[in-house]
């Protein structure tokens, strides 16, 4: 891959975990159309690539006056599906009466990405409210063999939300309803077009929390987080969608409604069905419906910032974390000194602690706010003491919390503000996570305006 | 089901999410022959039954002399595959050169399952030490039309690790090697036949625990605890196998190798193949080796026991204690007053709280003793002084825990010196759990000496 990288990126960014990257110019990026092709086996006939390159992504910067179409930028090609005609459309406005978009204009945001780096030419966009509207849209389309595209908040990274050519767009914006939930088990049943932060507010009303959060919460639908596997901020303490996600309901490409809505914590009746949907992208079937275990809302959250020597140490810093903060750990971040320095030169955000070659974030969630701090206190000495961390400080009330948390949560922001900027989403084993950044800054010299390494360790 | 129920049984037992029951007679049990049939749809012409009736065992006394041959006991009928011949067993020597077992002796413990219900015929019973071997004794079996039943460390309650008829025992006994264990991340990768408790001690002197335990622990392989999904004692604090397994490798019936052997806590790339295979019951293929996330081992362990006044009481019991003690509770387990009687009538175990209608066993497990000493004070202090628990006992050394344990973990052995017990394993949502008991107590009368209730809260 590295092969066909041009001399002139001005930002490279490797993103444990979570990912987004700014190129320079279209046609240096085709190799990324293949990013795009949603999930393992999309039906574009696109040639293939390595896991490496369609886990990455670009993105032109915001300013960007038109986002070319993906079909003209990409060597995909579109399969033979029929073409949407004036029956076609009669037929949907019969199952989805006054929710058939036709208008170009409404038609614009949906058919691009938010990195603004691909864009699809939908002409019809449909809003179903129930999952039988859904059936009975993909039984029609797959009647006619008409392409579709579901369309959750549409705010992924890899261009896997927007068509590619002239596929109908299924949003889920109006399926948005909360089902039930049980104030005893924490079980919340719900629409797939719910929006995450909806969903946070309303369980943590009721001494709850999702056990999922990620920076896009004011948009994305939790259809489309368990569709992504979408792993997130409270990945290290809560775990995997796979476990938390107790039941789903989906509509296959032919209308079928498979019922797994179940809302036990464990049910071993026949295989277990619903896992193939979960990080499968939308390519077996749209998610309808979702039920999923929230956790019990922690009473006390704690927020330490350190400076480590060597990524040697962040590993070493972690394994102490886990095991003398065990179950109160609820974040471990690091970020390395490139990324601080240019957090503090676009976004004037000061560090707190003395200057270092990495940072480590580090959130506490529990039930005891005295106990925490204490754990943390004993912990800290114990890193401060031992060399592990050469500075740090900690945080117990909200707005230092928040301070913190933004020189984290920030970075990509202040990389956009750097220039292009390719990121990639990657999970590799602990001990070798940052020798990719740093092989990648000696192969690139000075190609590279910088290469920088962030994310979560778990 | 229960028009099906001859009016003698002496003993009821319903134990939320795990299971075993004594019956009558052969004659009345006719119907438990579904419940051994292997997972979902095995390859034995069985008629249908529900769901509840499939998850039910029966068990006779040990004492009993010989276990009748499951296709004499039972309706089932041998599909139409090939009987081993003297080249059949040539064949097999050469894949796995003196473990191939034909002795009747040997083979009289692997045809019968541990709660002496059922019995197969099987007359050979191969040990196989790799994959490689497991691939190439499926590969052959399959072209050669010979069905293969395989077998963990027989521990099932359910009948579905022993043969029905004559096929030929795959056995994980000689895959019992540790791969590897990774001392910060505590991802362990092993062989299927690795037996749980030594595991657990592997991963225990390295300052890790298993994810999972059982009762069975001495005895049952991992392969088994991932095809049957096991739950277990610590299910309220590390989740399901569903999150906990990262990887794993699975022979196919005809021997293709399926290598998801992953270690990374997280992957996104393409489907998530494994989760067919957790909790499949061996119906889609042999698991050859497993890909565990191991959480830190905690360093304090405390336990108290509850009085509770109702059921309702237990609930709300519940609900105080995630929200008091959060991410430190590691268990909670109710029984009923019937329970309590028959664990003193017959195993002399003193009660160590007032006689109540219910109590509750709870468990934390922590990081810091003195804050979970004093989070576990506070909670008894709030649930006995708002009257939902009548009586309660705190323990914290090791002795006084494993006494408190006893009463619940020795439900079983109590009951089976009762009478004869049928037991079923159930998933129920928490307000209508209790619900079954009380309904089929009244449904029964006088017809059964006992019907109990225990098991976990999750």
């Amino acid at each position: 891959m590295m092969s066909r990288l041009a001399p002139r990126w001005p930002a490279w960014l490797f993103w444990w975990r979570a990912a987004c990257a700014q190129g320079v110019s279209a046609q240096q990026r085709t190799w990324a159309g293949a990013s795009r092709i949603p999930g393992p086996g999309g039906p574009w006939g696109a040639t293939g690539t390595s896991p490496l390159v369609r886990r990455g992504s670009s993105s032109a910067p915001s300013c960007a006056p038109e986002v070319m179409l993906t079909r003209e930028r990409y060597s995909v090609r579109r399969l033979p599906f029929s073409v949407v005609s004036e029956d076609d459309l009669a037929a949907l406005e019969r199952i989805v009466p006054g929710r058939v978009v036709t208008d170009p204009e409404e038609l614009e945001a949906p058919n691009v990405d938010w990195l603004r780096t691909v864009r699809g030419s939908s002409k019809v966009l449909l809003r179903p409210r129930t999952s039988q509207e859904v059936a009975h849209i993909l039984r029609y389309c797959h009647e006619r063999n008409l392409a579709v595209s579901p369309q959750g908040g549409n705010t992924g990274m890899v261009g896997g939300s927007t068509p590619v050519f002239d596929e109908i767009i299924v949003s889920t914006t109006l399926m948005n309803q909360i089902v039930s939930f049980h104030n005893v088990s924490g079980v919340l049943v719900c629409q797939a077009g719910c929006v995450l932060e909806a969903l946070s507010r309303y369980v943590e009303e009721r001494g709850f929390v999702m056990p999922l959060d990620l920076g896009a919460k004011g948009s994305c639908h939790i259809g489309g987080n368990v569709a992504t596997n979408a792993g997130g901020l409270r990945f290290l303490r809560y775990g995997s969608l796979r476990g938390t996600v107790l039941g789903l309901e989906v509509v296959l490409a032919d209308g079928t409604i498979l019922n797994c809505l179940t809302s036990l914590r464990k049910d071993n009746t026949g295989y277990d069905l619903k896992q193939l949907f979960i990080g499968s992208e939308g390519t077996l079937g749209v998610i309808t419906a979702v039920s999923i275990l929230c956790p019990p809302k922690p009473s006390a959250v704690n927020v330490a910032f350190l400076g480590c020597p060597g990524f040697a140490e962040v590993l070493q810093t972690f394994c102490t974390c886990r095991g003398m903060l065990g179950e109160i750990l609820s974040a471990f971040e690091f970020m390395d000194a490139e990324c601080m320095k240019l957090v503090g030169l676009h976004l004037r955000l000061a560090c707190p602690v003395q200057e270092s070659p990495f940072y480590v974030l580090i959130e506490t969630s529990g039930s005891g706010a005295g106990h925490d701090a204490e754990k943390l206190s004993g912990f800290l000495e114990q890193v401060l003491g031992s060399g592990l961390a050469t500075d740090g400080t900690l945080a117990t009330d909200q707005r230092r919390i928040k301070m913190l948390w933004a020189l984290r949560e920030r970075i990509t922001e202040a990389l956009s503000r750097d220039g292009y900027v390719y990121k990639y989403d990657l999970s590799l084993p602990l001990d070798r996570l940052y020798d990719l950044v740093s092989d990648l800054r000696a192969r690139l010299g000075l190609h590279a305006k910088h290469v920088v390494g962030y994310g979560h360790l778990e």
